[in-house]
């Protein structure tokens, strides 16, 4: 199937949104199209990247798609179009969230000013480093002043979010297990601001006053305190403050150079995430000739050692002059 | 630092822990050693893999290390001799779970039968593949009849379990979020056998009940329905028909031949994630001469696309001849 390029991108510039849907697609696909629409989304060097990426991740169950709702709503009423990538790294197999847009969209459905799209993402080794940097990528060039990634945590993917968004909102609910395991989670490192959802439930205020003991036992090395803010996203309490602390944090990001750190991260992980693919796909090659289970046969039985197999497969791929 | 590579690999097979604790420390650290002690590990062919490896995962709170705990006493009292692995994918900047050992350990110290350890995993590109299945390499060639692997779900990390374990364990609690989020983390994929554990709590029957309801919804194509287990695991309550539903699920993957596909499918994802290793030292070696650094600065300013970008990044490591 030929994909008309050109028609896709300028279509997806001028703000219709079924072409930036359908260029998301192409993302989440891996399609070969990728390679020529990144380079006209680039070669049109009228806007280099300026949305501002804002992380949002939590356990199941603490509300991130309700708070999702009222940050978009929040900055629809800043009049900045929004576009949303609800990232479900859980289910490689099935390929997609189970509710999908269909829940999410409600809200926003009627609005040309928002963007929402739930994305798998693909492969256990992929992760969110293959195809959300791409759809930022997409949702960037076609004018979208904010793009939301949301994503469940804990685990791998959180960090992942981390290192995609300048700000990442750590969302936290009354009860949902104990500080030593949220400081286990990591969430103390990657959070930027926190938000203790649900706060008109019964132990929210401990919840705060526990995350607040555990900020002031370990500040971040880069300056910046992260500030919680206490919200019930189902009826849009607490929306006003969250925006005021990432705009805030945004603000920050920008005058201590950190933002053009984090963002040169970010690209140099999104280049080696391509290139390690582009090498992945040539051990795929080989696995079609059947030379990696050759390999993994002969680990299997012992009669060769796993460093030795991977070298073999690396000269396959790079060439014997190269090793 | 030079490594005493036979020495050690002599008093782990001897059943020194001491000696084990040193190998696993140097799989973390990513040691140069690692090569000739898998050589060392694999050249003594008196024993390939047959160690069996259980999975265990679930959200934080379910009672994870409980259950674990209870695990390990039960195969002991089978006389078995096992590993523990406790792998926390949420935190590679600090690189250590928090209560760590310490708190694990105390039951079963002074054990010579059991081995217990926990791992970061490192770096958010490696993941579980890169160190685990290493480790667990270890212990089987040390003779350790079971090896658990326990993680923090929900997420990427459960996936990887699930990829390394011969049966993955996937635990619940009642009252840890609805069904809908039970679904939309995958678990019903990676399950081989269902706990939910806290059995005498308010809401375990109608935990257990939503579980079979959505079970009945989609049988997995492999034809192994996985069971569901009630367990009170701080009380040791239900250990003995966890103990009979892992044993039937291991006669069931002897019997299909789906033990050797999965054994042969995670040798395949090591000797990968290795050469992947290997090739993206490359890309550092690179980055050590900037030449990422100016790729990423080009592609922030828009004047170079990413694919491009990789394209040149693979051109480099490979050798021109090869692309």
């Amino acid at each position: 199937m030929t994909v008309d390029v050109e028609g896709l991108v300028r279509g997806a510039k001028a703000g219709r949104q079924r072409s930036v849907g359908r260029l998301i697609t192409l993302v989440e696909n891996g399609s070969p199209a990728l390679r020529p629409i990144m380079a006209a989304l680039c070669r049109d060097g009228e806007r280099t990247r300026t949305a501002q990426v804002v992380g949002l991740t939590g356990s199941p169950g603490v509300g991130k798609s309700t708070s999702t709702s009222m940050l978009v709503k929040a900055f629809r009423a800043q009049g900045r179009r929004v576009g949303v990538l609800a990232v479900d790294p859980s289910s490689p197999f099935t390929g997609g969230a189970l509710l999908g847009d269909r829940v999410r969209m409600q809200d926003h459905a009627t609005d040309p000013g928002v963007f929402i799209r739930s994305m798998a993402s693909r492969g256990h080794l992929g992760g969110l480093s293959w195809t959300t940097p791409q759809a930022l990528r997409v949702l960037d060039a076609c004018g979208y002043d904010v793009v939301l990634v949301e994503t469940v945590g804990v685990g791998q993917a959180e960090v992942e979010i981390a290192s995609l968004a300048d700000t990442t909102i750590v969302l936290l609910a009354p009860g949902m297990g104990d500080g030593i395991q949220a400081a286990k989670a990591g969430i103390l490192e990657i959070a930027d601001v926190f938000v203790v959802n649900k706060a008109d439930r019964d132990g929210a205020q401990s919840t705060v006053r526990d995350l607040r003991n555990m900020l002031a036992l370990g500040v971040g090395e880069s300056g910046w305190r992260p500030p919680i803010v206490s919200t019930v996203a189902s009826r849009g309490e607490g929306a006003q403050e969250l925006l005021e602390a990432l705009d805030k944090h945004f603000a920050w990001l920008s005058e201590s150079g950190e933002l053009r750190r984090r963002r040169l991260a970010r690209v140099r992980d999104e280049i080696e995430a391509i290139a390690v693919a582009a090498l992945r796909a040539r051990f795929g090659d080989l696995h079609g000739n059947s030379r990696l289970d050759a390999l993994a046969e002969r680990v299997l039985g012992a009669s060769l050692d796993p460093y030795s197999a991977a070298d073999e497969l690396v000269a396959a791929v790079t060439g014997p002059g190269t090793t």
